[in-house]
């Protein structure tokens, strides 16, 4: 009686897969199209009141939040360890895990979202769109569609958050000429969390991740990429790839 | 061999001294005066790179994080539980605290800023003013000190903080009809995160919590003033007390 509503293995929908993948827990996974809209539907929003995913649905007890979901999955299912047993470092790792949530994620996902918005948003009629903007729970994200729908972000904007990309690519090759992985000798939800962010980076933005410039980084995206678990998330289906293809082509001009 | 660098009782800081106290365990206090920017200077940046309180240094090793700093705390000292036992449980916990993390305390933080920043930049001379910035470790805090010095926030920008701060009161009074305490039937980090925000609402900004519109949450209140290791903490000494007084009294107007 595990269920996992996600989307397409990216973001913080990855981060979730990696996790339930690496535990191995048997699950039910729903597929949330994000492009149509769905995590705002009245059947979903019963589930998040929020409508974002992923959310887990575990015995009919409903967790959200990727960051919180990764903890639960390791302290409510047998199966390997995605935490270090030793207290600091499970300090150090939850210091990654919020960094990721509070700086990294939010600087990527606007750059994403001005890039593929329109990927989205084009095939709808003014009214249809703001149909759409009116089901969402959150205001914050309400105004975060708006913007990026109609006027886009500023310039200033996107080249400050290019930098928090860079400020936070600088920051992981820094630990892992430390550690081999980031939160110290062991793979755990630190790793997690940083890759589901940094997945397509040596491909898409070779110029931020690459073997001259961050060596350590491509060494554990390469260690990442061998996992079973982390292959298996990857391998989920993905209907919406030709769409986010397209979006991030566009991403490299401004992480640069 | 534990050290805790914090400031006044308020914020993050009150969540820190909070747990610590609760816990009841015995630890160095070291008080960072904020108003004299003690916490750039180059003997804290050496404790914290990140120029921030609080900090925690156990058996040589440094934490930062508040909300990191206190799952530490219940993991690595014997003591009452500062978390539920139950895995969800803990879950809905951390999605409380997080959700002071991100949402709640940065509301509250810049609206306090914005109210409070003239008394401690006002005694500095211009050139006085730009030494402490360029001594801060993070751009986003530098951005933040010369905005909120120089131009000030927007109306626009204060409304919506305040609405934020409005929407968590709710949210907490709306689970406090649920259960006595934030994540469930008992005590937990998570009343320890929102109260660190809330403690001085009933009497800074009776007109969002008061006896008639957050019955739950005057009720809650009283409930954590009557907790031995939280009258501990708000007893820790307040050098900035009057500082403190005179910003918040201003924040009443923002937060109608």
């Amino acid at each position: 009686m595990l269920d996992l509503y996600h989307a397409e293995p990216a973001a913080n929908s990855l981060k979730s897969l990696i996790a339930i993948k690496e535990k191995g827990v048997a699950f039910a996974s729903h597929f949330v199209n994000l492009h149509e809209f769905e995590q705002h539907e009245p059947w979903f929003v019963q589930i998040n009141p929020n409508g974002q995913v992923p959310a887990l649905v575990h015995e009919g007890r409903v967790l959200t939040e990727s960051t919180v979901i990764n903890e639960y999955l390791d302290e409510a299912f047998a199966g390997p360890a995605l935490r270090p047993a030793d207290p600091y470092l499970r300090a150090r790792m939850r210091i990654w895990t919020k960094f990721v949530d509070e700086y990294f994620c939010p600087a990527l996902s606007f750059i994403a979202w001005h890039h593929m918005i329109h990927n989205i948003t084009d095939k709808l009629t003014p009214s249809q769109f703001e149909a759409k903007i009116a089901r969402i729970p959150l205001k914050e994200q309400q105004d975060k569609w708006r913007t990026a729908a109609r006027q886009g972000y500023s310039r200033e904007q996107l080249e400050n958050w290019g930098r928090q990309v860079r400020t936070s690519i600088e920051r992981m090759e820094r630990q892992l000429r430390e550690t081999p992985w980031l939160a110290g000798g062991e793979f755990s939800l630190a790793d997690v969390s940083c890759f589901a962010m940094a997945a397509e980076m040596p491909r898409m933005s070779p110029n931020l991740m690459n073997a001259t410039d961050t060596p350590r980084l491509m060494k554990w995206h390469a260690a990442m990429h061998e996992r079973a678990g982390v292959q298996a998330a990857l391998a989920m289906p993905n209907p919406v790839r030709a769409t986010m293809e397209a979006g991030r082509s566009g991403m490299g001009n401004t992480l640069s």
